[in-house]
């Protein structure tokens, strides 16, 4: 199948209204890919509707083409479906993951050991401080940090990552635009430097009910979360409660008794998170939690993944300047929608990237 | 056996040098008190030199006697050995009480439920006026506050305590003379308005050796301890460990990560302290743990006193609303000079208030 057709499919699977996020993972994890449009085709797919199949098989298709338009208007631009090797580990693990997840920038970045940074919005100006110093020391440290791209300590913690490392920003709308609007040169940097994550389609604006569903994504992305700084009715608190309910560890930085914007960290570490006084003390804690792959990464950040993968039997057929679809099968000797297909799997694993005038090597063997 | 001869043996055995306080105490325990200088009269203590049996036969009489003098010279002086029921059975229950308990003040307060706040002697501002705050707030809810009498958290603590009900000091030295020479006058306020404790005989002066000592009757005094700013090595720290082993809650006031007086608290928490952030959290926390005598004790703490006492002879003199005081003069037919003074007694006990225009009655009878 053509990666957009199989892209279209998913897109109107995400797309179908009336059915829960839950009742479609159950569907995908029940019925294999190979034979779930199949089943659709003749109405068979257990407890949708007559109209819920049609509008599976015929979905809206100018929201769709905007969509693809989005994604092919930027190499930067990806659209990685739950099945899909590209999809972080961490988040296909929790109970509700997005069947889809778009990205702007680096989906490599998603597989590394990573941390959330939260807190309030209209943070102190020594909680902002905090965030920005410590996002640097942990990516310096080799672990990426996670957050909202929010004002105030979510902010804060981008920018601290971004001088020296990388950042994924996890947003409540689609990637078409930027919410807060301040913060448009920041996603630009992270679009550069790191990742930017939504599960909205990239015309989608930014609603309130957004936010808490954004806030499983950046837990659900992350070993670990630091609350910063929060108040009594924060988001934050909702961001750590999802987190401790993934299985991740939750960190609190304490602070005065006095300070509103504290209550909500000394609740979490009332109630069992831990007290995080220093950015070494949390890596301690998770460093004995990570995988072996995960630890390597940490260890070796950019070399493993692809180490890892055989290398595929196309990678001498491209060169590392552009290399018309053409010459490959020239060099092949193999059919157009077999070489197709294959360099199409070869950019997913990051071998060769789809450039103007076809193909280019990025990586030797 | 006369009262002083009794106190005698006790100083003598615990004036007994080369025998620890552990040995000391499995002595008087595996020996009734009317077998115990018998079998010493004929050599026969297991485990005590010929010698030793000696010197506890034939004590330095000098420093008994002044002793004796300190605690005759003074109603408010008290000498309280293990087995009299005056000693506090929370301090009785730890691996190693003193043999003997000097007193200045109130022995009773001893047998409250209470609870120690500790902290750093060179203490920022913002720790003073929460030890003291907390201190007041702790009381008005019937708890007496234990501390160390130092400088900074200690004696702010005392403050605080001092403005609305009751507070222990337990001091490093004799209570002979007061350490530091500061806190001369708070020593004296704590005697009329609680108590002073010591485990070292009036004569003797402070030495850096007693502190860590007198911090375990810090602990066993009190249902928990509440550490306010400690920093790396605060001798809070000892306090808060030797109450963990005893037992005891142990309780840590978070802040800034960036403020050394505040990491001794934030390990506190991390090894298992809870996170204290308001005064009446603590309380829930130990309410569950105190038995019904002292749960009484706590229920009816001011309206005890106040209904154990006399019922003044001009109460009906005084209205519900605002009564001059010539009309109190008119009513009881006495001096306006006696009418005066009772009004302030009957002020301090809560019978009325002074409020413009004259007393007001707060209470029948």
């Amino acid at each position: 199948m053509a990666k957009s057709d199989l892209l279209t499919r998913w897109l109107a699977l995400d797309a179908l209204s009336g059915v829960g996020l839950v009742r479609k993972l159950a569907l995908v994890e029940a019925i294999p890919w190979s034979q779930f449009w199949e089943r659709a085709k003749r109405g068979r797919l257990p407890g949708l509707s007559e109209a819920q199949h049609r509008a599976l098989l015929e979905p809206d298709q100018a929201a769709i083409q905007r969509t693809l338009s989005w994604l092919n208007s930027n190499p930067q631009h990806h659209i990685i479906p739950l099945t899909d090797s590209r999809y972080p580990p961490s988040l296909r693990n929790i109970a509700d993951p997005p069947l889809l997840l778009f990205v702007a920038g680096d989906p490599d970045l998603l597989h590394r050991p990573a941390l959330a940074m939260v807190g309030s919005r209209n943070a102190s100006l020594a909680g902002r401080q905090l965030a920005q110093q410590w996002a640097r020391t942990l990516t310096e440290l080799g672990w990426t940090i996670v957050s909202g791209l929010a004002e105030g300590i979510d902010g804060a913690a981008h920018q601290g990552a971004l001088e020296q490392g990388q950042t994924v920003s996890v947003e409540g709308c689609g990637l078409g635009s930027v919410y807060p609007a301040r913060h448009r040169a920041l996603a630009q940097s992270i679009t550069q430097n790191g990742a930017r994550v939504s599960e909205f389609w990239p015309g989608v604006g930014a609603r309130r009910s957004h936010f808490p569903r954004r806030n499983r994504i950046v837990s659900g992305l992350s070993q670990g979360v630091i609350v910063v700084e929060a108040g009594l009715r924060s988001g934050s608190l909702i961001t750590a409660r999802l987190a401790a309910e993934q299985g991740r560890e939750v960190f609190a930085v304490p602070g005065s008794v006095l300070d509103p914007n504290r209550i909500g960290c000394h609740q979490l570490i009332q109630q069992g998170a831990k007290l995080a006084s220093d950015p070494v003390d949390i890596i301690e804690e998770l460093l004995l939690q990570l995988s072996t792959d995960a630890l390597n990464a940490l260890i070796r950040p950019t070399t493993m993944d692809v180490e890892s993968l055989p290398v595929p039997a196309l990678l001498d057929s491209v060169d590392y300047d552009a290399t018309p679809v053409d010459d490959v099968v020239a060099r092949s000797q193999l059919p157009v929608d077999v070489v197709l297909e294959q360099l199409t799997e070869m950019e997913l694993d990051g071998w060769v990237a789809a450039v103007p005038g076809g193909y280019v090597r990025l990586r030797g063997k």
